[in-house]
């Protein structure tokens, strides 16, 4: 059987020509660009909580990777390193190798280097850390928002929640959507280019982990705003088109797991903002607008008010 | 019942002067010292491999951050931060505080900040990864250690072990014995006083978590050397002492959980290494010399030969 450092070496340890020092001693050491921010974000996956016990090691390597540089994306910063913390009930190697296989083949698409982190017996978790670079006073926050601001969104909505939908047989859908949705559940894409591309742009920016309600209730809550949605401008893909509207507009406003970004800018930046999407071939679309009025209010096309039943996910209240 | 978001705000949200930015967005900011590299550890704690699943929260929580500033301390690295991800069965909040408590207490002792994390469910696992400062270049590295070096250790070492033999009823201790071995167990300081005074002092250092022998063989292993130990000389506190010689040895030799320093430093830094000794109020010993021939070899005050039993801990082949 191999050993934790055997493992480790044979799985995780890569050149790494950004981190002045990686994967083999107590610290990796990073050394930051001069005038440059770190962005840190840590998130943890659960066997049980956010993923199936026998999810395809694969797309968990990718997928685990994917949401923290989609946390990297949400503030305007460009990847540089992270850790991988995991623990495994038994060191088993085809597990490994292909985790580590989307794991790293995502990792050398944004050159973003594993450093370091730490290998244990345990139930299945990884927990990985990302750091990314932003120039000072940059980075897209979320208490940024300001009245009057457009809110805008990246990509299509509810894709995923379609994907799960479609797992959990809450929705009959032919075979090649089922796929195709599921992908997007299993395999998202962080926004990274076209989160660099809004620095100095956008003011305030998430990234949809949790859909659209809770996640922009976020922007609103740290920033002191209300805002009003809507409903009939969230961009829906053709997958989720074909589903009645009640079902677009609920995985729209709170389906998660799509890591598309929301972001506010003010009204002069209309042009920027869809520069900035055709320049990293992402779609931009103005679902609404910031109001120093408290609270979210959704609308249809015409103004007309909509109820909102949609609630955020949470991973507490949730189970 | 109260949610994930509730939890952290209640337990983990503190200010952050450190940080430009801390809890609450996508990533936290941290704008480095100019002239600095950031220094980076990361260790998964797993209920069942690492502790009980009934261990005390608030040993339980310095014990999770203290692991990690003793990365930093085997570098020189200044404390600066670091993150927390946690999964738990149910949020308890008993538990969550008692954790919280221990956890922040030894924080605030280093103004070591908590910048982020996350808080999910599932089986009991905590995932810290820390961030220090040192200057370009200052780093003290595994891979340094030069033929002709002195090896140095700090404070006294088995201590861990002897309370890890007192809870498993492998020795007979008296009580107050038991509860201060125990104490060394669940409550380690990290020597980050010591580690950063041995800068431009100690060549190369680590810390020992698992056990002289393995921590020093990854030193070895790393600077191509060998080395030999006087194992006479191996610091034992008072408590350790009154054990067989068989037991101080094997225990100085291999248990884990010290959490002492073991750093290397040429002969000509002796007054140095004994001087960043007292002005951090932590003893160091000199107990042996790099060599250039590979391989770990013991000997006792005399110089005589003796032979190596001890084998470093390693999670996944010990259970």
């Amino acid at each position: 059987m191999l050993s934790e450092f055997d493992l480790i070496a044979k799985y995780f340890t890569r050149p790494t020509p950004n981190a002045t020092l990686g994967v083999g001693d107590d610290c990796a050491l990073l050394t930051p660009t001069p005038g440059a921010q770190i962005a840190i974000s840590s998130d943890m996956l659960v066997s049980g909580t956010h993923f199936f016990a026998d999810a395809e090691p694969k797309l968990l390597g990718h997928k685990s990777l994917a949401v923290n540089l989609s946390d990297l994306a949400a503030m305007g910063a460009k990847p540089v390193a992270f850790t991988l913390a995991l623990s495994l009930p038994k060191p088993d190697e085809p597990w490994l190798a292909a985790f580590a296989d989307g794991l790293l083949a995502l990792a050398d698409l944004y050159r973003c280097e594993l450093i370091g982190g730490d290998t244990t017996r345990g139930p299945l978790n990884i927990c990985i850390t990302v750091f990314g670079e932003i120039p000072a006073g940059k980075a897209l926050r979320r208490d940024a928002a300001k009245a009057g601001d457009d809110i805008w969104v990246s990509g299509a909505l509810g894709e995923a929640r379609l994907g799960l939908a479609g797992m959990r047989k809450e929705l009959a859908l032919d075979a090649e959507t089922l796929s195709a949705a599921v992908m997007r559940l299993h395999q998202p894409m962080p926004r990274v280019a076209l989160g660099m591309a809004l620095r100095g742009v956008a003011n305030a920016a998430i990234d949809i982990s949790d859909g659209l309600v809770g996640d922009l209730g976020h922007i609103l809550a740290r920033s002191g705003m209300g805002a009003t949605l809507n409903v009939d401008a969230l961009p829906v893909g053709p997958m989720l088109s074909e589903q009645p509207q009640e079902v677009q507009r609920r995985f729209a406003l709170s389906g998660g797991d799509d890591y598309e970004l929301c972001f506010t800018a003010p009204p002069s930046m209309r042009a920027a903002v869809l520069n900035a999407g055709n320049e990293t071939g992402k779609a931009v679309t103005r679902v609404g607008s910031i109001e120093a009025a408290h609270g979210l209010r959704l609308t249809d096309a015409s103004g007309h008010p909509l109820e909102l039943h949609a609630t955020s996910f949470d991973h507490f209240s949730a189970a």
